[in-house]
């Protein structure tokens, strides 16, 4: 179960990093004219070849670019470039968008004299609507990597759709005695219920390892940070997470059996439960981060569970949207878990006030429990008193916001 | 699959029916306090003992009177009343909830002559709260049953909580040369997701049928009707769907080798059909009832899964509100869906304007398609070109007023 970074003294975090924090990294972010007046167009770029792993979206309908990425990935675990668009998602667009996203990899690739291969490609934005290929190319041309903080910015920025802030992290530890960083950007509001995933997550890492410890790393890594959170119930055809490891922070190779292996897991952990809550609070409309904690249930997977059906619950999310400590609608969502479940003995609290015992309400003051559900972080703990699994998991507030969003995202 | 009544020669629409049209039934509805200023407290009672079957919530946390109706129907299969109140759901009450449903049965008994275990209890409204027993038991005092419409109106209104209108149905046919009718009731607007089922319905036919017969009538039925309609994705602690069968029809005995048994079938489809609709198109600050079809999958079960799926979608709900022919979001849906799906042969259409085809996105009218979106129907036809599953859900829009009503809805 993710846990607070206080409770991990090795672990440092550096609040202004980001992927250019790890040492060998660039990118670049600029406006290539597919929205009308923000970047759109953005790339990061390892000095070396970095062993590489990535997490997909499992929608029916996987975009053209993670389809062009995974074979990227296929040949030899290695890349060197991430090309990312907004305003288009490049999914449901047929022959015409595999050879659009093969296109703008190959472009990616001459202009920076790097094997294909070596290449990925994300795209964020509607669906059914073909890449205007003439507006990629000048943007690719135009691309000027930089390793300053205004590179980073620009990046975090470019790969933006409804997202109102950018969304970085970083953290970094000791590992054979060398610094190794982690750092992460990422996008995602709306469309959001990762599994894996429903946002696009790039992370970096000066960190010696290989593409297949990175990929077992990663895989455990998401199913209980990004894959734990949700701001609408709904999974995106686009989205994944992708990690670049450079090798250049010099540690010995990283593999389970690495006295460290736990510290740098611990490390790639930070990184995305951050960048995993930083989305939730910035889900579409929300006003209130909402963390749920799920303990005694059967497994850590049903703790998880049960934390993401109350999490994704329209009634939980409006009654905390208007500060009412409605807890039998926290009931409603546990009861519809598949997981198991004594309806006799389960306790909840919003933050410290006690709400049930053992199934039975407890008396509380309305008064102190609105105000509770007035801060912008709202804590939910649940109890199953079943067993010793444990897990968390992030949501939002459904608020007026959300509709009037999503009433005209294409208009 | 339902299909519209239309196609069904045989069974004839009554506008106006309800639980009163079938031969032998009567109700109240009253004020018992439980509410400000509206009825409360409705009861249905059959003149003669009825087969009955009933399904329940598969929430964890059943709420007491599911307990009671489920002790009451075990004894015999057999049922002469049904007691409900509005206002408090008695879920989460713990022994001394049970209690409370169990004298709920007994005054009713009481005061009408049954035996107790003839009577049935449900309950609906907030979780977590005890019955105000005084009150009930005043309430009940004072019903005083009859055949009137106005009767029939007491106890539908007696049942609602947020719902704006009420809701009836009946439908009649011909069966061994007698007329044999089907008439419901329900109540529903938020916490609807039923499985089975979240909502109350009661169903009231003079149809000759043992309960065991009736019971699996009922199970067919709801999976293909209440089981359908979703709002907002959450499964209450409370609902249920009961039917009741007097005989007073003196056809003979109903059960699947009948010749008449399918007649049967669809007066009680069309019946729970029309009740499910009217509750999706009275879901919470809905504007628009939403008709999924969904065709060519490789199973009913798998169409209806779909079609669920999609009905379900937060983001399908907001554009449809916001009159917005977003089909990427339909394609989010199915793409989330357990069912098996081929990516490359899809087909989507909003009424008769095709979206997609062949997963090929289709040139159509942007103002056409919002016109069309303005309506109070929409209807989303998908076609899988996999096999020859189909099956069809019900929605609505999701709105401010969503938010609205369920950010105070206790207070």
């Amino acid at each position: 179960m993710y846990q607070a970074t206080t409770d991990k003294k090795w672990i440092k975090d550096i609040p202004d990093g980001g992927i250019l924090t790890p040492k060998g990294f660039k990118c670049s972010g600029v406006h290539a004219g597919l929205r009308y007046n923000k970047l759109d167009l953005g790339l990061i770029v390892s000095e070396t070849p970095a062993s590489c792993a990535a997490v997909y979206t499992t929608s029916h309908f996987q975009a053209a670019p993670l389809v062009v990425t995974q074979e990227s990935i296929a040949r030899e675990g290695v890349l060197q470039a991430v090309i990312v668009n907004s305003a288009c998602a490049n999914a449901c667009t047929g022959d015409q968008g595999y050879r659009d996203a093969l296109k703008m990899r190959e472009l990616t690739a001459a202009k920076f004299g790097l094997p294909e291969h070596y290449v990925a490609v994300a795209s964020t934005g509607v669906i059914g609507e073909f890449l205007q290929m003439e507006k990629i190319e000048a943007g690719i041309a135009k691309l000027a990597i930089g390793n300053d903080q205004e590179d980073e910015t620009n990046f975090q920025t470019a790969i933006l759709t409804t997202d109102l802030v950018t969304k970085h992290a970083c953290y970094s530890a000791e590992i054979d005695g060398r610094t190794v960083s982690v750092g992460g950007v990422a996008k995602g509001s709306g469309m959001i219920h990762p599994n894996m995933a429903t946002m696009l997550g790039f992370l970096t890492t000066d960190a010696n390892i290989s593409s297949e410890a990175l990929a077992n790393a990663l895989k455990e890594v998401t199913n209980t940070t990004f894959n734990q959170i949700t701001v609408d119930g709904d999974t995106s055809t686009n989205d994944m997470v992708l990690v670049m490891a450079n090798g250049e922070a010099g540690n010995r190779p990283l593999h389970p059996e690495h006295p460290e292996w736990p510290v740098f897991i611990e490390l790639l952990t930070e990184s995305c439960a951050s960048l995993a809550k930083q989305i939730a609070r910035d889900g579409e409309g929300a006003t209130k981060l909402i963390e749920i904690s799920v303990s005694g249930a059967l497994s850590d997977e049903e703790a998880r569970m049960i934390g993401k059906q109350i999490a994704g619950s329209n009634l939980v999310k409006t009654a905390i949207y208007g500060a009412d400590a409605n807890w039998g609608r926290i009931i409603g969502a546990i009861g519809q878990s598949e997981a198991s479940v004594n309806a006799n003995n389960v306790d909840i609290a919003f933050g410290d006030i006690t709400m049930l015992k053992k199934s039975t309400p407890m008396a509380f003051d309305e008064e102190n429990a609105r105000e509770y559900l007035m801060n912008d972080k709202v804590e939910i703990f649940v109890n199953l008193n079943l067993g010793d699994g444990q897990g968390m998991a992030w949501g939002c507030d459904l608020s007026y916001d959300y509709v009037k969003i999503n009433a005209s995202y294409r208009t």
